[in-house]
Order: C-alpha cells, then sequence, then structure tokens
C-alpha cells in the first residue's frame, strides 16, 4: 500500500474538528448544541442573491475567465471606490473563496521555507495554507491583556530573519476581533518597507466594525502599492459562505500575473455565486448599518454577559463577530469536550473552539476559547449562562 | 519591490493563452473565430440543472460539510453504483471542480521531489498542478501512429525511479481522445501492485465513448483498492463547468483522509453547484444516449474531413471530445498563431490548441495541434474548410 505524504501528515487538523463527534453525539440524545465555534453567519443572504438566481436567464453553465467575471469584477470595482479605495478590475482575481486567495498569495509570493509573520492568535487555516506552499509561519505573540494590540516594531524586527517574505494580518482579526488602528497599519508600512516584504491583509470583516469606529484598509497606505495584497470574500459581508467566491486585490501586476498562472491551472472560480452575488454590490449604506446594528448588540450583550462570569477575562473586540475569552480552566480542549460530553443546562450545552489552535505556541491558548457572537441575543445569553454553570460545575469536580 | 516565488516563475503558461490575445482582435475586426481550442461544451445544461436553482428554498447560503453535501453525495454514489462501480459516499469528498481534487490528491500521495508518470501528450495543467506541489511530472511518450496507445510495461519500467510514486492517466484521454481498454488497465495494474505505485485516474469523460464500446473504471480494477484514486468532476458529463463541482473518488481511506485535511483548509466546495446538480444524477440513459449521438456525429465528421486534407493525420479517438491531429507544418505555435492574426476565410478563422502545450518535450508536440468537437457539425465543417485553405495559403507563403 502506498504511503501518504509527509506534507499531508504535517497537515494541521484543527481542535474544532476534533469536538464535532461529540457535539454530533449531544445532538443524538436530544440536547440542544449553541453553536459558538463556527464563524456562520446566521443572518440571511441578502434577498437580491436568491432573486437574481431565480431569474438569471442562461442555457450553458459555462467556464467564467480564470480571473473572474469582468461584470462582476466591475461592481466589486464599483464597491472598492464607493469605500474610498482606489482600485479598477485591473486589480482584481476573483477565486474560489478567500481561501484560495491565500493559498495563491502564498504560492506567488514565497519560497519553499521562506517565512511570513503572522500575529497569534491567527486564523487556523493560515498555518495549513503556508504547510501546503512549504511556508513557515513565525507567530508573534499578541496578548489578552492589551486586547490583542499589533506587537511593538521591536518585536516584529525580533522575528525578521532573511527567509522572512511577508507580514500577514487579518483586519479586524479572526479570532480576536482587534481592529488595527490606522497607526498599527503605519507601523506595518514602516516595517514592510524597511525589509522590503509584502503585507497581506485579509480584510473579509472590514464592514463588521463597532463603536463608530471606522476602517483603514492597508490599500489605503501611501507608497505601498507593490507590497500591499489584500484578501476579499463575499461571505461574511452578505452572509454567503457556500457562494465561494473570494478576491485578490493588489496593485502589484507581477503579484496579480503570477496568481493568474495558478488561477489557469484551475480553470475558473465558481459562476453562479459570482452571477448571482454581482447583485449585492448595489446593497447601499442601510444595509451594512443593519448587519453592524445587530452585530454590535451581540457583541456587547456577550462581552458583558461573559466579563460577569467570575475568573472570566474577555477584551471588547472591535470588529469581525469573533471574541478570544480566557477562562479559569487548565485545559481549553479538555474543557470545551466535556462541556459537549457532559454537560447540560436546560437540555442544552455549548460548543466553543479552543484557542490552541489558533497559536503556533499552542501554550499561549490552553486557558482560552474563540466565541463566534452568530447567533441572535436571546440564543447567546442562554449559551453564555450554561457556559457559566458549565464552569462553576467543571471546577467543582476537579 | 518583494520579488515573486521562484515556484511562481516555474508555473507553465500554456500556448492556447498566448493566442487569446490573437482571437481577440480576430473578432475586433468582425471575423468570426471558430473556438476548437477549448474543452468547453455547447450543449445545454440539462433544464433539471436550472429548475432546482429556480425553486431552492434556501435562507442563508451557509458553508457546506467540507468534503460536500452528504445529499449530493448520495445522489453521486447512486450514480456510481447504476454504472456498476461498487462505492460509496463514504468513498468521495467533493472538490472545486476535478482541478481541486487533483490538486490535493498530489499534495496528500507525494512529496516534494516525488515523480508523477504520464503518458505524453497529457492535459496541460496536471504539469501546473504538479509544479504548485514541488512534484516532478516524468512523461511518457504516446504515439500519433498507433493512435496514442498506452506505452509498453517496458516502456513504463525504464521511467520507474526510486522517486516514482504514481502513474496518472485521463482515459478517455484529453487531449487524445484515446480510451483505454480494459486490458492496458490491467497492464497499469500489474506495474502498480509491482511497484507499489498510486494509480490515478482522470475519468470526467467516461461517458463519451463512441462506436459502442464500453468503459471499464479503473474502481473496478481488482485488489488494487488502495491504490486507484479517481478524478471526476460534473463539467463536461452535464455541461456544466461554471458549476465547478469535482471529486476524488477513492476506496483507500487513508488517502481520504488526508485529502480531508486540504479540503478542511479551504472550508467547503460551492454549495450552489451541487444542490442544483444533485437533479443531474436522476438523468437516465436518454440523456445519455444524446449526447454520444452528438458528440459521435462531431467525431466522426471532424476525422472525416481532417484526414482527407492532404498531409493530415488524426487517429480517431474512441472517446472524450478531442483529437490530436498531425499538419503539414513545422511549427504549430507559429501557425495557429498565423492562422488568428493573418487568415481568413468567409471573413472566419480557427482557433486550435498547439500540441507543444501537452507534450513535457514539446518537441514531438511541434507539428500536432489538438482540437475540441464542441461545435455543431455544420460549424465543424466550416471550421475544417478554413483550416484546409489555411494550410495550403501558409504552405504556399512559405
Amino acid at each position: 500500500m502506498p504511503k501518504i505524504s509527509t506534507k499531508g501528515e504535517a497537515m494541521p487538523s484543527s481542535p474544532i474538528r476534533k469536538l464535532v463527534p461529540y457535539a454530533e453525539a449531544a445532538k443524538k440524545t436530544g440536547a440542544k448544541v449553541y453553536h459558538l465555534n463556527i464563524g456562520q453567519p446566521d443572518l440571511e443572504t441578502p434577498p437580491q442573491f436568491w432573486e437574481k438566481l431565480r431569474t438569471m436567464d442562461m442555457k450553458v453553465l459555462a467556464y467564467c475567465p480564470s480571473d473572474g467575471f469582468e461584470s462582476y469584477k466591475a461592481q466589486f470595482a464599483k464597491y472598492y471606490n464607493n469605500i474610498g479605495i482606489a482600485v479598477d478590475t485591473s486589480n482584481f482575481l476573483i477565486t474560489n473563496g478567500g481561501s484560495e486567495a491565500l493559498s495563491f498569495v502564498m504560492l506567488s509570493c514565497m519560497n519553499d521555507g521562506d517565512e511570513v509573520i503572522i500575529p497569534e492568535p491567527m486564523y487556523a487555516n493560515y498555518i495549513g495554507f503556508a504547510t501546503a506552499g512549504n511556508i513557515n509561519v513565525k507567530p508573534i505573540s499578541c496578548s489578552i491583556d492589551n486586547g490583542f494590540a499589533l506587537p511593538s516594531i521591536a518585536d516584529f524586527e525580533k522575528s525578521i530573519t532573511d527567509k522572512t517574505k511577508a507580514i500577514l494580518i487579518c483586519n479586524p482579526n479572526n479570532p480576536t476581533g482587534y481592529l488595527y488602528s490606522k497607526e498599527e497599519l503605519e507601523t506595518l508600512r514602516t516595517i514592510a518597507l524597511k525589509y522590503d516584504l509584502y503585507l497581506i491583509v485579509d480584510e473579509v470583516y472590514r464592514e463588521f466594525l463597532y463603536g463608530g469606529t471606522t476602517f483603514f484598509s492597508a490599500l489605503n497606505l501611501e507608497g505601498l502599492n507593490e507590497h500591499v495584497i489584500v484578501i476579499d470574500s463575499i461571505s461574511k459581508r452578505f452572509s454567503a459562505c457556500g457562494a465561494r467566491i473570494g478576491a485578490v486585490v493588489t496593485r502589484n501586476k507581477a503579484v496579480l500575473q503570477t496568481v493568474m498562472k495558478f488561477a489557469q491551472a484551475r480553470l475558473s472560480p465558481p459562476s453562479l455565486g459570482q452571477i448571482a452575488g454581482e447583485a449585492l454590490f448595489d446593497l447601499g449604506a442601510d444595509y451594512y448599518a443593519g448587519i453592524v446594528k445587530e452585530y454590535q448588540l451581540r457583541r456587547d450583550t456577550l462581552v458583558t454577559l461573559l466579563n460577569a462570569i467570575p475568573g472570566v477575562k474577555c477584551p471588547t473586540p472591535g470588529g469581525a463577530f469573533y471574541a478570544v475569552a480566557e477562562l479559569p480552566i487548565d485545559d481549553a480542549d479538555v474543557f470545551c469536550q466535556w462541556m459537549l460530553e457532559h454537560f447540560r443546562h436546560n437540555n442544552a450545552t455549548v460548543m466553543m473552539a479552543p484557542a490552541t489552535g489558533f497559536y503556533k505556541h499552542t501554550e499561549l491558548g490552553k486557558k482560552q476559547v474563540r466565541i463566534a457572537y452568530v447567533l441572535n441575543t436571546d440564543d447567546l445569553t442562554a449559551a453564555v449562562e450554561c457556559l457559566k454553570f458549565g464552569l462553576e460545575e467543571y471546577n467543582k469536580q476537579k
């Protein structure tokens, strides 16, 4: 029997996935499981999307161009221009979700053994894409004590070697919800210019901002046109995760032409998601205000309730729909599994993502969990209450 | 300005793509371009697909499971069982087209520097996926003189080294249209067992068979459950290329679990293509008989007309919808470009794929072109007439 590859063996398997069988088993007993573990918005995909699908008149579902439909890119450019980012259709390449955009960008910008610096906790799949591309992730640790703010320039400089090719951040951040300020982005600009590094910024959550703050896109950093590569997607913005429509956005033509070679090998991104997705860029300020209002209410509910539990610490996230909380426990992997296996409150339990999966230094995440606030406030309130009683019970048993 | 990666530089760019600007320029002058260069079927996607899209009732377009919807896999399994292949839903992983299936399988089965043997001419993007995965393609040359039949065991054995991990074929073949017989597959079985190699078979064209022949799937080879991995897709079978729904099909659990890790990193395949695609597996024998009848007529028309042109040689393909023809020219890249730039017959010209892109030994493809017979017989007849006059004119000028 032939062997599987060492790369395949090295591909990470997230701690969340190990919990899935326990969640399924819990459901089989009739228990309700509050899913705080996954970034799947519960809000409805806007009706314009479904209407376009219902009324499209096409005979042959053909390949689209490898870089996406021109008409989709035109709508996408209009949206970018409306939010004050000067790009045009030639700056885009449409991908199979933000995931493929990240893979292609890593493969296009980094050689085997090159290093990308990523603040941790980080989106777990960045490590997967890097592993698949023989790229080394160099984590630079953020602290819950200052809400997971960007580390200092000195910390970055300590991590830079002659193999460092890029810095990658997610803004607003998954998993912490941290919103990087314009000043922090200027710091990254300084480092990128000084060391000639790519600055890859995953901005898929850029509309999810709370407390009246504004978003500063890396594409608006001065003098960084050749360095900045933005990852985008309609998944979160329009609650259209299953469409699998993402994008690479950059003014660096060499990068985009190289990404295009990877894109041509896989022929094309999905046609249907683009066709229906085009309509979404016509949504106005009301749409965005509506989702922000809802998520802000959820964020406030979650953070208030969490911090009221003895021993729990949860900084207030500035954006996205995630929070990382520290719990009064020794091992989040064990605790999260215990909740699913052994704890019920009103015949319900809670599924959370142990934060170990978001760290390369996994020990830093031992007491932390990521909570996605993608439930309505009633369910969120019930879920946090369940967590509270679960923590009490768990610590009593020990 | 940071550099792009050496891998990005090494990614192949197909000769077809270099011709695209010339085709576009020709169209701008008002000329008709017969596209014989791309495997995009012109047949309509079955109405059941569109009907399902129009009537689906969904509120949130969510991620589907990383290995695809269970309901899609159930329909897919039913189709497999109907064609006499004993698999169930646990043998499938649904991907972003056959392309992603090939990428994931290569990454899961082969280490950096490992070798995969592929008969050439070969589907050009196999080389791209291998390049992206640091895998070396070892071509084994087939000859137009025996219609591109499988090379001998001795030829395979000459190519096998201690780095060889897999043999990859496309059956029926893109670009040659060659249909591998059961005996040829048995030969591959012998080699796979003797050297403990994966046998990866791209069977996306398995219904496109002409002259009353039958198809023998690699999944039905005895004693090869751990070695055989089949690549599948709904793109060609149902003229649904833009859906981007492919699959890995294998009984090797370790391979499927490893592919799953790559699949989890990119979250999920497109939901819409699966939801609408489910309906297609209910199509019966009439549907397949209809497409085969149409393509067989096209194949016969094409091959007869091509072989009637002085100096042209085109073996009769047994399947798929491609043929590789040898033309009385010195350089197919130059000739194909010349046709688009300089030749018009009834204000029309022809776009073909120079075969150099399908060979690692590019010199073997210098006089050859791949022709996709995805036009109706009237257009196909006009296109071949145009090619005939083009060849006359081209050779007169020299």
